[in-house]
């Protein structure tokens, strides 16, 4: 499960937590300091929790930075995260922070819940269907960001994709990376989700397969979808199908919930999630679904593409100026 | 304070939580397991909070280890530290692992309390007396030990202690580390702490000044004797002073807790400690006085130096054959 559960000692209530770190992957330290946070909180929202009561920040320094870039770097990572937990209901009321040769980001996220304020994610029937909040590909698009400024390795995609595609890909990537997946943990309990995951280093397919094993039901997950970052596919086919991109096993970071829903309920659940008046622009796909069978997860053989555009860009600190 | 108070939701809980991750300082991979969980939940215990509900642990695998040294010492790191959680009468449900160029060892420890089963550490008064219940000197006892194998080192200390010592100070610091403050903790609920705190990296003076700080009342803390491993106090001083033991500045890992109590408790608080039957052989100090004051804290002059003895060989895994 993505977060444990413990009952505790008292009037019915459960703890449910969950933490994970992990080193920057974008240069822009504020928005690498939401996507941290917004990373440790979906474990909750995977579990139907919206209502986080506490955050510990874990950090580490890099002993090899100067004085001048940590005090510029730190204070607009632990800004962005703080803001992310803000966004969340949420506050950052404690951590830890070392020095260490990389720099780590990380925390710690915890819910004392009643029954009904978190799902079980193993209920998944024959006739559900699966939806994914977050399109796919942003390790691609944070790759090919990369090798912009890397000519040996731009020369490789440069056929298929322009540099302004790539910078487009790249903002939705960080933005869709730093939005919180706590409207769609809201929206799975309102729709009564049968189980769900999120979608992180272990790609789609990966986090399919080990929710499939925690059913009670004898349950296959079956993909015929796949909503990558807009060009993204045609960057990984360039590459030889790095990454595994159209396999369902690129990892993701921050990636969307993989939620299991009836299948009557099934539109209802991507419409809300899209219903104009979220600020976010939210987006859904019905990606596949669940077919009686020994528990596993596989994509079909020819899964459909579907290319996702960018949305817009994405949220900044309150103190810089607006890029418009 | 040493772990956060957040006020719950649901029936006049309270979430406190802490979390504290580190590099190992011995080469003792059970016990550095043991030490590090030690740590952690010494952060809860320090409010009085004797029922941990869960921990976490944070890890990371030194990506300068062969294989061979991760499939030898990882097991035992994680091992010492479940089994001293299991002894805290709590388990490990989750936490993180990622590679690093160092090892780091540390974990969450997280309770749901009501009002009675924690203490807020702000209620000093004067006239109140400071107890200590782990002796100081672990550092420089760890230090010592490594001093024992290079030769410009050990020249400098050889006249003031033996081989024998030093090896005798090593296993109590390390005993003493490994330790959990829990019987402690459930002491100072029982005899009516005023306040209270764990002796980590600031030494017992930083503790006690950061203590004093958060009371109500104008206190100042006075420590007038000094409990230290034997003959670690004659080591430091044979290095002109080294690390501030005896100006109670030294750092400590996983120390004692410094517990403020009431003048009649005190007495019977450390014999309650010390009590034949506690298979651990705990041990407790009348350290300091408080008296009216500005917020602060001190070391008498000429403070009187408890040597506190060996006490016999730390806890092993089941696993290895034992020492005798």
């Amino acid at each position: 499960m993505d977060s444990c559960v413990i009952p505790l000692r008292h009037g019915g209530l459960s703890l449910v937590q969950t933490t994970d770190f992990f080193y920057p992957i974008i240069d822009d330290p504020y928005m690498m300091g939401r996507i941290a946070c917004a990373n440790v909180l979906s474990d909750l929202y995977a579990m139907g929790v919206t209502e986080c009561d506490n955050v510990l920040m874990l950090l580490s320094v890099s002993q090899r930075m100067t004085e001048e870039e940590r005090d510029k770097v730190m204070p607009l990572i632990i800004q962005g995260f703080r803001d992310a937990a803000e966004d969340g209901g949420t506050s950052v009321t404690g951590g830890q922070t070392v020095l260490n040769p990389w720099v780590i980001i990380g925390g710690v996220a915890t819910a004392v819940c009643q029954a009904s304020e978190f799902i079980m994610p193993d209920s998944a029937v024959p006739g559900d269907v699966l939806v994914l909040t977050k399109p796919l590909g942003t390790h691609m698009a944070v790759t090919a960001h990369q090798w912009l400024d890397i000519p040996e390795r731009w020369n490789k995609i440069k056929l298929v994709v322009t540099r302004e595609e790539v910078e487009l890909a790249y903002q939705e990537a960080v933005s869709s990376m730093a939005t919180l997946n706590r409207t769609a943990a809201g929206l799975m309990r309102a729709f009564g989700a049968h189980a769900a995951t999120d979608v992180t280093g272990f790609g789609v397919l990966g986090h399919a397969r080990a929710l499939a094993a925690q059913q009670r039901s004898d349950v296959a997950f079956v993909i015929h979808n796949l909503p990558v970052i807009a060009r993204m596919a045609a960057v990984s086919k360039a590459c030889g199908g790095r990454g595994g991109l159209l396999q369902g096993t690129a990892p993701e970071t921050s990636g969307g919930l993989l939620v299991v829903l009836p299948r009557a309920q099934a539109a209802r659940f991507c419409a809300e999630l899209k219903a104009p008046g979220r600020a976010e622009g939210l987006q859904a796909w019905i990606v596949g679904v669940v077919e009686k069978g020994p528990r596993g997860a596989r994509v079909i053989d020819k899964p459909r593409l579907i290319e996702v555009p960018p949305r817009g860009a994405p949220p900044r600190p309150d103190t810089s100026p607006s890029p418009f």
